[in-house]
This record gives structure tokens, sequence and C-alpha cells, in this order.
């Protein structure tokens, strides 16, 4: 492993994702100086995708007007199954040819620098729990709504990964038996209910019925370009089909929180993603009820169900605490 | 606190349930050399439920030609969130008037020996996970079928009750968020789709529809007495009523598991309870694989689906584990 220049100070999280690489350089956990994004183009294969997050990575500390040789190390959350012990991604389902990819390796030969790597959803949790939550509680579940749900989980103040370092694959929990078809091939899973994606395609369904909506005055008929935010305009415009969609998405988050409180007992539950970001003030009331109603009497006393103030930094954010405790 | 003998060499291991009280001597983790049963009562209060245990105990002793003075220690699992550390029962939902008991006090009050409290099914999945897997698996999730369906956790080697104690109520994780209406209000809870209570509904709903049944002929139309050996029966006798009734069950444990895999990740999952011990044959293949279907890719891997031989006696087992680390 590349060791870290004595002056190096500064830290880099990576947020690697399907769509597009996030990096911020961090001089204290709270304290981003210099942020550079990315568009991953998994299509161009696993090689190019690795130089792209070292470009942007090194885009960020420039951005910060630093050098390489002032960064102690870097902490990459990565959408798939991680070892963190290796720092290898043993499968990332939504970027092709990801499997068994030695990402930590890779990247320290392009950097030369310590590099540390674990899901995306769990660095994500740590940095919630860390810069936001003061590492207090014990226990804590964090929810990522975005294209697709996510999870991840503090126990005893650790992350917590499982046998298989695949626990909190929560967008994969059956909600609705007979419920919608989810990319995983099963029904009714909680991203095939509530996330962004099944959002749009409840709105186009429902466009294609012959339902009316403000979105169509705004986007054209298409939906071209529809983002969550596009949302968030058309309840406050008025919009009641909208409006509703969304509510019966906030309601499955509820249902999903209770069920994960029911089966985990946390002492705080944390939403977070780009949705939730988009759509706090319209969806907080409805998860929070909705998760009370559904939790089994007693599970629930004193937990607190929060949305993440951090939003699209919490990765960045997790992935600079994940690098800065290994290098400390 | 009382003190044990010097003497005392032998633990007792208590199961109260809402119906029955089962307590056994143990020599050895695997010895059991006595074993009482009463039934609970619980319409006589919370005082006469405590006596009634502390009878069993008794019993169990006396069954064993021994005295209480060689007894070391008693682990009560009770059926409902439980403080362990003070091990009082904090709300057990199926006794009327549990509520901030004193457990342990109270049974130490009647006994004079040191008494340990904790959760029904943590104490079954303790149970099985020391004597039946000698404490092999890290993580494990125990998954107990009977009038209800309960879990136990265990994270890191440890019993995990979580921030409320309530951490493994598996049995409301909702599956079928418009299914059978659950006893606790809410719809297509795990334990309203998949427990002995589902079953017996499902069956009685469809002769009530007509369906033939070999199970009539056997008990009256009322089904009197219906316990889950006759549907093994019947299923052997070639009823393929009950059999599509019981593979239905089995389909939504396989279901409940993939969630508490893609949630936990743990090493294994053991199933048991009364259901199980009477249907492991019919039911455990499709369990397994309803499971496997179900899960997220990888999170499966090497992870073992087991059917614990521990039957009816995982939680005097269990307890006997934990009265016996206790008093160590």
């Amino acid at each position: 492993m590349p060791e870290a220049s004595s002056k190096a100070e500064y830290i880099v999280g990576v947020d690697l994702g399907g769509t597009k690489i996030l990096a911020g350089v961090f001089k204290t956990p709270q304290e981003c100086i210099g942020i550079a994004k990315l568009s991953t183009k998994p299509q161009r294969g696993v090689e190019a995708v690795i130089e792209r997050v070292a470009r942007c990575v090194q885009d960020a500390v420039d951005e910060a007007d630093l050098s390489l040789k002032q960064v102690a190390g870097v902490g990459v959350g990565a959408p798939g199954a991680v070892n963190s012990d290796s720092g290898s991604v043993i499968f990332a389902p939504n970027m092709e040819g990801w499997k068994d990819v030695p990402l930590k390796k890779q990247l320290e030969k392009h950097l030369g620098i310590p590099v540390f790597v674990e899901n995306d959803c769990n660095i994500a949790a740590l940095g919630v729990h860390v810069t936001e939550l003061k590492s207090k509680p014990r226990n804590l579940v964090g929810i990522f709504v975005g294209t697709g749900i996510g999870g991840g989980i503090i126990i005893n103040g650790d992350l917590y990964s499982g046998f298989n370092h695949t626990a909190g694959e929560i967008g994969h929990m059956v909600l609705d038996v007979s419920g919608p078809k989810c990319g995983c091939g099963n029904k009714g899973c909680f991203e095939a209910l509530a996330s962004r994606t099944a959002i749009f395609q409840q709105i186009k369904a429902g466009i294609k019925d012959g339902e009316q909506t403000i979105l169509t005055e705004m986007l054209g008929n298409d939906l071209a370009d529809l983002r969550s935010g596009d949302l968030r305009k058309a309840i406050r415009r008025g919009d009641k089909f909208v409006e509703k969609i969304v509510e019966g998405a906030a309601e499955y988050i509820g249902i999903g929180i209770a069920n994960l409180v029911n089966i985990l007992g946390p002492e705080v539950v944390v939403v977070g993603g780009g949705v939730i970001e988009a759509l706090e003030d319209e969806m907080m009331s409805v998860i929070v009820e909705t998760a009370q109603d559904y939790a089994m009497p007693g599970t629930m006393k004193d937990v607190e169900i929060i949305a993440s103030k951090l939003g699209d930094s919490a990765g960045i954010t997790g992935g600079a605490v994940l690098a800065r405790r290994a290098t400390k």
C-alpha cells in the first residue's frame, strides 16, 4: 500500500455512481474545500471508469488548489457489494463487467496514495452518522431513495456489512408480493414501489391513461428531462395527480421503515438521497406517520426518523470519514 | 441478587409462552435431565403466572431428583420485549396485563436463586446457535413459526436486541401490503401469511368455500383440535388442498427469509418452531428455493438455510445457555 506524505492532511471522498462520479476534498470531516464531478460512462468498460475516478479525484484536488501529495487517503463508495478488507468490488448490478474488480489496488496505482472502498450506501450512512449525528446513535439505519433504494446499517457504533458484504440491500425487500415488477425480476420490491424510477413510471403510466398534470405543460408530453424537483414544483402549483403518487411512495417508504424498525430496532432512521432532498417537505410527515402506524407497539418508542441534511454530499462525506479513520 | 450455592452445578431453562410454560433442568448445555410443563393461564393475572413459572421450575428440578440448592441459575424466555439488563418484561402482546413486569426480581423472590430473562425468540436463537451450531456462525437469523412468527438475531457472535429491546420482531414485517389482516391491525404481515394461525384460517375458509379435504374425515367438519401434525398426515395421504396451502405458507417463509438475508446478510438462517417441526419434509425445499429466487444475487452465496433439530426444546435450551453464561 502506498504511504501518504507526512504533510498530507487532506482527505478525498468519492461517490462512484452508475451515472456520475463525485469527488470532494475535505479539510475536516465537515469542511469540503473542492468538488469535482464526471459522468461515469460505465459502457466504456471497467478500466475506463477507474481512470475516470482517478481523474475526478485529481480534478477535485486541483479545484482545492492542492496537489495529491497533500492528500492522506481516498475513501470511495461503490454501488454494489464491496469487500472492504481487500477493497474489491464483488459485483455492481448497475455497472456492466464489474465483478471482482480490485478497485483499491487499481486506484492506488493511478494515484499513489492509500485508497479505501466500501458500499456506497454504507458510506453514506457512515457520513450521516459521524458528521450529522456526531456518532451518537449506537444503532442506525440509513435509507437512500434515488434511482433505486439502498441502505446502510450501523450496529453498536460500527458499519455492519454482514457475511457476504451485502447487508443493507433494503431496496429488494419485498413489500407487496403482488406489486409491480422490479428490475431484479421479483415483484413488489421496495424500490419498485418508492424509488424515483417507480414514481416516474407511475406518472408516465397515469398520463397514458389520460390523467391531467402540470408536468406536461412544464416539460412536454414525453416528460423529457423529468427530475424530482419538477414534482415538487408541480405539487406546489396544486397538481393533485402528482401529489397522490408522491404520497403513495412516501407511504411505502414508511412501511419499509416500519419493517426495518421491527427487524433491527435502530435508535435513528435517516432518510436521504435525491428524492428525499427534493421532496422532503412533501414526503416526511407521511413517511413518519405511516412508519408509526405499521411498526409494532413499543418498537418505535423514542426512535427518531429524520431527513439527512447532507443531500448529495452524503457519499463524499462518508468516503472522507472512512479514509480519515483508516489513515489515522 | 441471590447467590447460588457453591455446589450448584445445574441450570434451568424456561420457555414462558402464552399457552404453556416449559422448564428443563440441564446438566450440560446438551443434556436435559428433567422436564416439566404447565399451562400458562394468563387470564389469572401476572402474579399467578409468575407463581406458575416458579412452580414449573420446581417441578422440573424435582423431576430430575434434585433440589433448588443444586441449581446455579434460571434462564427464562418471555414472549415480548424484554429489558435483559433489568430482567423486566416491557410488554407482552399476547398476555394481558404484562407491562413493565419485573419478572427476574419476582422469580428470584420465589426461588431464591439467580434468574435471567430474555425475549423468547432471542433465547431460542441463542440455544440453536450455541448447542446446535457450536457458536460457529458470526451472524445468524432464527425464524420460529408457530401460533405467530418471531425471530432472534445473532450479530458478531452475540444476541442483538436493538434500541428498544425489540429487534427481531420479524412476524410483523409486511410482505403483502394488500394481504390478509393481521392481529396487529395491519395487513399482510409475515405471520398473517405463514403462521400456524394463518394456515389454519386458510384451511377453514377453504372448507367453507366447499373445498374437499381429508382433515374433515379425520377431525370432523369443525376441525376441532386441529394441529400442525394433522396437516402432515393429510398431505402424506395425498390431500392436495392442504398441500397447496402449506406450500403457500412455505413460499411466504422463503420470501421472508430473502428479505432478512437482503437486509441482514446472515451466514446461517435457522427455521424452527412447531410448524417447521411438524412439516419440515413438506416445507423446507420450497422455503429454500423461494428464498434463493427472491434474494438479490450475491447475497445468498454460501448462506445456509437449515431447520433446527431442537424443536420445542429450543427455548429451554437457550434459557439454560443464557443462565449458564450469566452465572459463570
